[in-house]
């Protein structure tokens, strides 16, 4: 294992985009979707091999912590941090970097997702290993993913100078973070080569992280610092609760990573990667029977039924369709989506609509 | 009213082109569909200003029979005739014919369906009326519907020499009946004028139609016959139930009306009929809102939904459609059904299915 490595899983999102099914309660990273093993037991499972068990840290919210320690609990107590509201990625990596500089100066953090779906996750680690050895020459290592749609929905990195080879895998002075594009934008930066879509993963040594915080963000550096100074006093949960409230609600992205003076990329190939954000996404992640169908739980009797899901979480009912294609349906008891898969992300705007309308099934 | 007039209601039909709301033991005449009433007792208050309650029979199975006359408690309960088992319209017509032949010679009997709608129910209750007086002539008069769309689904009936007006209606002799016909064939004979949609409702006088089952059906009438000697005696219902097993299994369309000498139609325009026979149909009878949706029950939310029918038998379940079009949803709880709305017929198929593996949701 490599020395000083520690990760840094982000569970605290209370992702709305696989709703019904994720809820505010039930946030996607505690979903079973592959198996019977949640995602965020997925993502733990997958880096095992590189990290011992207590360079695990999670930062989530209270609400989730309980679920969360006993889906995994043989992660230290302790190692759970949490965020008392959410304030954005800027301030949760920030956190995890004065926790991990204050029980390890040479600390490096690979800040991850909890609720992505990979295929290769022997490929991932390589990726992790890599990025660590990068980390090492002082660079804030992104993770990036080499694109294979143009799509619209991931911001993209685009590469600049080779850095040269680490792990047998090539690295890349990051030339230009850029947000969602639109369509065309998309497909003139997949023909390019060279951009791969940002995972939201990064990789870095806490000193050259709190470096870009003080450059970049003095403010939120200064509130980390007073919370570096309460960490292992009585006061630690104190502080944190009285200085959270009013921090500002930035990403990593946009607050740190887009400025940031020494940012390199790794563009992974044959990762089967997918943030899973969305029902249309679980076509790229799980194999579909002759007819294009996938088929979740529930009795299924399908008519000229093709490229379509079907979840349900009530084992005796009967769900007949009969000449649909391309349709999502997802049925969890108290809530029905019938959606084609092509409009699957406006269900969000749904969400968003009960929750003004302050009705429940959130 | 009219002297010596009864309503023969056929009540014993375990449709399954609803399913899966209409079940083997609520088949369709028991559903709620337009109002809070069954379609069997909207059939039953359709038909009350012509006759006293006590002329009014129904023909069902000993299944549906009690419930049934719970819906409508005022029908004498010994009008309700049953069927030991399923043997066509044929026999169901022959019994009651008998049964009324022994209340009343001069009986005049008006085969009703059970489980149709009728936007104009004046206009039926005429047409009812033109019937009667055209029976009085010695005529098998067949209720026929003018046809509005190339329909595969029905019967036609076309008509021959124009016998008169009764009621301001003209009645015609029957030229020909033909079976459902492919596309082609519906499209010429809607362009023709001159047929009508067989809507298996008739009006005869009860000699009249013996005369002809003595004639065309002779084995069924001498069965007949037996049944007649027994009714009123302590035998009865053993007769009834020993020969009902042997009769054959005929509809009263083929055995009795092609080859009928006297057969009358009467094309009933403005009735705003429909069979409700498939989902789809209720497009015809229900009013969709602007979206041109029909939302039937739970809580309906939709993005980019159109002509589609959402019907919930539980009031709390949340039904989210986006980005649907011409879909049919139907929850029943143990059931789920989406259906394209052209294909609504293949709920046969399914229903099939299901009886064929033995399944439950029948």
């Amino acid at each position: 294992m490599l020395q000083h490595y520690y990760a840094v899983i982000m569970a605290g999102g209370g992702g709305t985009r696989l709703w019904p099914l994720s809820r505010k309660r039930r946030p996607k990273q505690m979903l079973s979707l592959f198996d019977e093993r949640s995602l965020f037991q997925t993502t733990v499972a997958r880096v095992r091999d590189l990290f011992p068990v207590d360079h695990i840290y999670v930062v989530t919210v209270a609400e989730q912590a309980v679920e969360l320690q006993a889906q995994v609990p043989d992660i230290p107590k302790e190692n759970y941090l949490i965020e008392p509201m959410p304030r954005g990625t800027a301030s949760v990596v920030g956190m995890a970097a004065v926790v991990l500089a204050h029980r390890d100066p040479q600390a490096v953090m690979a800040v991850l997702t909890s609720d992505h779906y990979m295929a290769n996750e022997p490929r991932f680690r390589q990726l992790l290993q890599a990025a660590y050895h990068v980390s090492q020459d002082g660079y804030l290592v992104t993770l990036g993913i080499e694109p294979t749609f143009p799509a619209t929905g991931y911001g993209y990195i685009q590469q600049g100078e080779r850095l040269g080879e680490y792990e047998s895998m090539d690295v890349y002075r990051v030339k230009r973070f850029k947000e969602k594009p639109d369509e065309e934008h998309a497909r003139l930066m997949l023909a390019s080569g060279d951009h791969a879509w940002n995972s939201g993963m990064f990789v870095w040594r806490v000193r050259d992280i709190m470096e870009e915080f003080r450059r970049q963000m003095p403010k939120l550096a200064a509130s980390l610092d007073e919370i570096a100074a309460s960490l292992g006093t009585a006061e630690e949960k104190a502080v944190v609760e009285r200085i959270w409230p009013g921090l500002e609600n930035e990403t990593i992205d946009y607050g740190i990573m887009e400025g940031a003076r020494n940012a390199a990329v790794i563009p992974a190939t044959d990762l089967g990667w997918s943030d899973v954000g969305s029902w249309d996404s679980l076509f790229d992640v799980i194999d579909s029977d002759p007819d294009g169908n996938i088929i979740m739980g529930g009795r299924h009797v399908g008519v000229e039924t093709r490229d379509s899901l079907v979840y349900v979480n009530q084992d005796h009912r009967l769900i007949v369709t009969i000449g649909v294609e391309n349709l999502v349906v997802v049925d969890t008891g108290d809530v029905l989506l019938v959606c084609q898969k092509d409009q699957a992300q406006k269900v969000r705007q749904v969400v968003n609509r009960l929750k003004e309308e302050g009705q429940d099934y959130l």
